[in-house]
């Protein structure tokens, strides 16, 4: 059989037949950090493959899966149920395995119970509601498509915001990807390139500003994010940050008391004054396994490659920590942010500051909001532009793939 | 030269003349991870080593050697201060290097700071006085003799508890350090044999119970100290955790969000009724590198190999972590477990419940406090006792090795 590797991509060739477990194996593989496709469909340890078939191997962060192949779920009151058909998934963490249709169930159940029920948030007060524009951020990655694509089937009023950050041929794929997404569907899309609209791209702002691409990037981003939901109206920013991102990020802040990063890690951000917009996270109680399982299930085309910029995030390295301690205890990734934000958060309710801030007001560049004179987008980008002409002109845009 | 590696020992034989930072390359070790001894002094990485040294490695967990040969330190007022002598020790945390004598001088300096200024306790609260009889519990370990050397040569009255926890030969070794400690010192020191006084050790209590062995260890040490403290009239436990092992602990507390452990973290547990005696922690603002090197620069013979039934202890998984984190990051482990203590801890002080807790009363079997009827450690010893028997005679020590 062909197997598939993806991110690094490489090729290689087994007879059949085998099971997935004995595949793995071969290709020292841990089935708790990858995702295994034979003919489009998620496919569990135990499935024998055969000598025929096309497989592929998808890297996801973290999750599990056992030899539990039948869809056999735990309800919130603690009770087995499912249908008892083949499973393509197992999650330890819920002590569940799922059939493609309850899956897609159990995941829009996971993001309906973050909209109506979000934490450190007051009782009965929701993330959203129907009647609310919501602008969803799309990179063409996994997380972001699912979460577009279960808030249109649940029936909200999703449009999507992609952002061209200038990162070569990674950039141009993750267009295309949104834009056939959003075809498919007949929903709206924004599309912002950073070079068309603010001059530079996040290899050439951080070449010019000495900054770090990511630094540069998130910034770049969240400004864009607001920006474009206050020129059209919107009245939620969606964006589609999963409980590896957000634990992850957690534990960066808590091994640093980074205080005032405490008082906003929440899944809701209410606008504190003019010319800003609620944001709000309904992927949290979500891993980034489940959510490529999400796409895989429902045929979603994502991109599995990650940013060729990301290396030496310390993301990554905190990911990292957090999976090898899920491995041995499931379920402690979740117990570590849900339970900072169901107990712990309130703590640092007094690090956030004043709600609005003191002294918040309008950048007077471009008139969003600050506390400063100008805001720190638009000192960044001043910077940006002051030294883009200095750089040398045979390395415009680092060494980037252009692909 | 021969280079004597430790724990596990090697030997290894290199030609030279070869600097110390070549010999840890041709090894392949990191000199943040070790500290490197010739004659019986340390030595820092450019020093020479030539064909005729005796040279041994010992791994220590964490801290930094790079370059800086010179005794040069950072005063609390941010002053640079320094005799300018050779170095034998630099700790990038502290972005300083010593000579031996200033070394002493900053270690002494630290545990000063610690006994007279403990954080989360009232203002002008010591950990304890000249007046106050200690008993410093010692294992033959660096930190705990370290320690002991320490509060000896301040003056304080401390006398010294080993508990023989019958683990093979590490157990007779390390009692031999100790009492050949004392007897320099002409200092006092209690032996408590687990097996003579209560009738198990730490291999066949771990067996009978089928507990961890380094849960019925913590359990039965924890009892012992507090028993002769109050046995022999001590006002004070001192132990020798150090800054390595309060923030991997505070990580497992974090990560779990254990909300009763988290309420008693802290460098100073005062009594909170009868039969219980206070216990401190001064050495928690020094790493372990630094308590390893104290040792060599005052000459303490003491147990380099760790104990052989720590497997699988999970405190190890989270120092790597914390430790791959200070590499890039000095002084971030010390940051996140004084953040906590300085800033934090106090946010838990509702977790901790009454003071003294509601129901505190003595135990019917041995009348040391406990919240039931018997204590914790008596319920053990209990099923210990019990089970005992039943062991297979051929194998009452499990795999240890008696050497």
């Amino acid at each position: 059989m062909r197997v598939r590797l993806r991110n690094p991509d490489r090729v290689e060739t087994l007879a059949g037949p085998l099971t997935v477990a004995e595949v793995l194996e071969r290709l020292d593989l841990s089935p708790h950090t990858v995702l295994v496709i034979s003919g489009g469909q998620l496919v569990t340890a135990g499935h024998t493959l055969e000598d025929a078939d096309e497989v592929e191997i998808r890297p996801v962060i973290s999750g599990g899966a056992g030899a539990a192949p039948r869809c056999v779920w735990v309800d919130p009151g603690g009770d087995a149920r499912g249908c008892r058909a083949p499973a393509v998934i197992e999650e330890p963490r819920h002590r569940s395995a799922w059939c493609p249709e309850h899956f897609v169930e159990h995941v829009q159940q996971q993001i309906r119970k973050t909209i109506d029920h979000p934490p450190a948030r007051p009782p009965h007060e929701r993330m959203f509601s129907y009647g609310d524009r919501l602008l969803v951020a799309v990179s063409g990655g996994k997380d972001s498509l699912a979460l577009w694509d279960v808030l249109l089937d649940l029936g909200y009023q999703a449009d999507g915001l992609y952002i061209g950050l200038g990162i070569g041929g990674y950039s141009k794929r993750s267009q295309v990807v949104c834009e056939e997404f959003a075809a498919a569907r007949g929903a709206q899309l924004h599309v912002v390139s950073l070079a068309e609209t603010y001059g530079y791209t996040t290899p050439t702002g951080a070449q010019a500003s000495g900054r770090s691409t990511c630094g540069v990037c998130g910034l770049s981003k969240r400004y864009a994010f607001n920006k474009v939901a206050v020129d059209h109206g919107y009245d939620v920013v969606v964006t589609g940050h999963n409980l590896d991102d957000e634990a992850a990020t957690l534990l960066g802040n808590v091994i640093r008391w980074q205080d005032p990063f405490l008082a906003r890690q929440r899944p809701v951000l209410p606008a504190t004054g003019a010319n800003q917009v609620r944001k709000v996270k309904p992927l949290y109680r979500l891993s980034e396994r489940e959510m490529a399982a999400y796409c895989v299930v429902r045929g979603i085309d994502y991109v599995v490659e990650e940013c060729p910029l990301v290396d030496g995030n310390t993301g990554h390295e905190l990911k990292a920590t957090l999976d090898a301690l899920e491995a041995t205890s499931p379920g402690l990734k979740a117990q570590f942010l849900f339970g900072f934000l169901d107990k712990h958060a309130t703590k640092w309710d007094e690090e956030a500051g004043d709600d609005p801030p003191a002294g918040l007001g309008a950048c007077e560049t471009c008139g969003m909001p600050t506390t400063g004179e100008v805001c720190a987008f638009c000192r960044q980008r001043d910077r940006i532009l002051a030294a883009l002409p200095l750089l040398s002109a045979d390395r415009p845009q680092a060494d980037l793939p252009v692909t």
